[in-house]
């Protein structure tokens, strides 16, 4: 394995450490130096002090230093005050960077306070990054012990801590600047998603293709999460990264004729993304009947910009008056099964369907908890129906974990129902 | 002020540094320390390795370390036998802890593999701290230099990883042994709980009122996200506990007769359970027909256990069609004045009301974007209604922010509505 470049990220800011934000500016930053093949070696919270900043900053042994935070007009720019101390450096006035920030102010229609101006002074030594978000610059410092430039030294990066401002500046600049800069050994990634098996079974079901990973040098990765599981592959291009790429593809064929029942996509795509997608590939339309689920999965599918080209509408039948007047369930369908059963999830499908005319529906009906459960039907039972032109199909599922984990794993389950439903309907 | 307390949280796991898990532990832990009048000083995030732990546990100089990570039944238990290697002891069997691990698996039906029996192995000169929610232990070192107990030392705790494990055990045990340990000095918090205006506007509208608190020796701090601004009074009770929580609760009753028209409630409640207890309490019931939040204030109140009892159901009327069939919106309506407007905005609360037969009801119909808006009615116009047995009244809004952020805003608005009115009526 090539020599290994490790990081240490520094968040800076006292609403880190009260709890008030939570530090999602670290994680975000770790998997992103992972993907340029940098290890993040620690992550360090402190408050806006300058004592316990210059302490951080003397201690990290690492490649590279990131720090976020401590740099919003407001805060009387200690952390800017305190890299120029650990740099033995001073602040100048960069003419370029007060021309930009006043721009932004007009380009937002206010008036720039004394506070913005002073953003622009920003350490000799550094070298300034644009925010193309905000008026906080960054900083980046490469320097050796003495603090001049130096091709082993640690380099120092200083950004906003403005989650949105700081990702514009690490895609744009920080990151294509380390990689040029220390030439980390270039790693191929692919995801793969799955649903339908927890962690530990699917880790059982995959296991002999999982040992043949290392003959590939492929490592592998887990990431559950309630309902799915990502598998990222992940490969060392160390010579051609054609050739990487080409294990890794041939792996994941692998991996899809292992388990084609399981795997409903890739990357960053989420199952209700798929779903339209499938949707609109073949011009029709969806409608939804939810009792237990309660809105969560309309919900899922309108949270998809765009979605009214394929979604039509939905019932949330909370009480069982509704599920019979609005769904056509008869009364007594549901004295004699209970509202949580199969005819009665089949006759919601249908109901649904043919009130609002769709090629497709879904329903759910079940008891999310933490009340309600029967020793016939415990919390966790879920019966999920999807219908269509070629009839309606149903299924049981008995899910646990909390009343929003039940919620959760029924309606990916119902999606991806559905999604099975159309894939086999188009093939 | 009292001296004062001080905190290093140190979380440990891989999945933290890589992005896989954002670090949500430690925020809260941070957050439950400061309501016991503890500061958090740092928060170390590493991997599991066994140097870096070494290195993290000797660098800290606060009075408490609290550790979480690394636990777990397969990690090899690297962080136990790190801290055995710190504090110079072993690890021995403890029977209670094996026979309760038993019992655990007993009531979960499963049979207990190897590596969980080892989980009763823990260090000998840690105090145990039981676990009620799984079968990894805290344990609690209270420390000098030289190993033995001292009244003055740094108390290290250990947790494991798992948030509803690990917060168990910080409420029930480590903050009720912090605080007696360390008798920090008690802190009174309110924490009241506004909507309907930015934090900014907010802040200048309290502004004197802000001011009389320091005379009060009273802090305050802004907690703000999308659609809700906290605000979080806290004062030490040097003296007379009564004392300090009289101040606080003059200073609330102030604050509720200037901004009466923006709190919404107190503490941890949320906006779905401030209403949903109004239903309650009223023994009324609600139905709902929404449009631009497609579910998601059906989900949101159906996320409150036992919302059964007042809420009936909802008609998600994406498409108009929808509109029209379900809900009764005349089709010439629609023409005359869009489905973004007030006479379809009132009638869908009408219509839903009438078809669902509830006491009251809410209707939402507007542009979440990124597409979808006119120069008449931008992305955010949102009409929101609300209909109840005295007549139905609505509102326009324009939210902005992200598809996400207007849903968000619009359903939080649309259940203050529905709040305001429920006051009113029983009034």
């Amino acid at each position: 394995m090539p020599h290994e470049i490790t990081a240490t990220i520094i968040s800076i800011g006292d609403e880190l450490l009260i709890g008030q934000t939570i530090n999602t500016n670290a994680g975000w930053i770790g998997m992103q130096l992972g993907l340029i093949g940098v290890r993040t070696k620690r992550v360090v919270t402190i408050g806006d002090e300058r004592q316990e900043i210059l302490d951080t900053l003397g201690e990290a042994t690492t490649d590279i230093v990131l720090i976020t935070g401590g740099l919003g007009p407001t805060k009387d720019d200690i952390t800017k005050h305190t890299l120029c101390e650990f740099f033995g450096t001073t602040l100048e006035k960069h003419p370029e960077i007060e021309a930009s920030i006043l721009a932004f102010f007009t380009s937002i229609g206010r008036e720039p306070l004394e506070v913005n101006r002073a953003q622009a002074d920003l350490p000799a030594s550094c070298t300034v990054i644009p925010n193309t978000r905000g008026t906080a610059s960054g900083m980046w410092f490469d320097v050796d012990e003495q603090g001049a430039p130096n091709a082993k030294a640690t380099v120092y990066v200083s950004m906003p801590g403005v989650p949105g401002e700081m990702k514009r500046m690490m895609l744009d600049t920080v990151l294509p600047y380390l990689v040029q800069r220390f030439d980390p050994p270039s790693i191929v990634h692919r995801t793969i998603l799955t649903t339908g098996m927890g962690e530990s079974h699917l880790a059982q079901r995959i296991e002999g293709w999982e040992d043949s990973l290392a003959a590939e040098h492929i490592k592998l990765a887990y990431l559950p999460s309630p309902g799915t599981v990502k598998l990222r592959l992940s490969a060392y291009a160390e010579e051609d990264p054609d050739a990487a790429i080409q294990r890794i593809n041939s792996k994941v064929a692998e991996l899809h004729a292992l388990i084609p029942e399981l795997i409903f996509g890739e990357g960053e795509q989420r199952m209700q993304e798929v779903v339209g997608r499938l949707m609109k590939k073949h011009g029709q339309t969806l409608s939804l009947a939810e009792s237990c689920t309660g809105g969560y999965v309309s919900h899922l599918i309108t949270s998809v910009p765009g979605s009214s080209a394929y979604f039509t509408g939905g019932v949330v039948s909370y009480a069982n008056a509704v599920k019979m007047e609005e769904l056509g369930i008869p009364s007594d369908m549901l004295e004699l099964n209970g509202a949580v059963s199969q005819p009665v999830a089949e006759q919601m499908a249908t109901g649904v369907r043919t009130a609002l005319r769709t090629d497709w529906s879904i329903a759910i009906t079940g008891i999310a908890g933490p009340d309600g459960g029967t020793p016939e039907k415990p919390v966790g039972t879920v019966w999920i129906a999807v219908a269509g032109a070629d009839g309606v199909q149903s299924k049981c599922e008995h899910f646990i974990g909390s009343r929003g984990a039940v919620i959760q794993r029924s309606a990916l389950a119902s999606l991806e129902m559905l999604r099975r439903r159309l894939l086999d309907s188009s093939s």
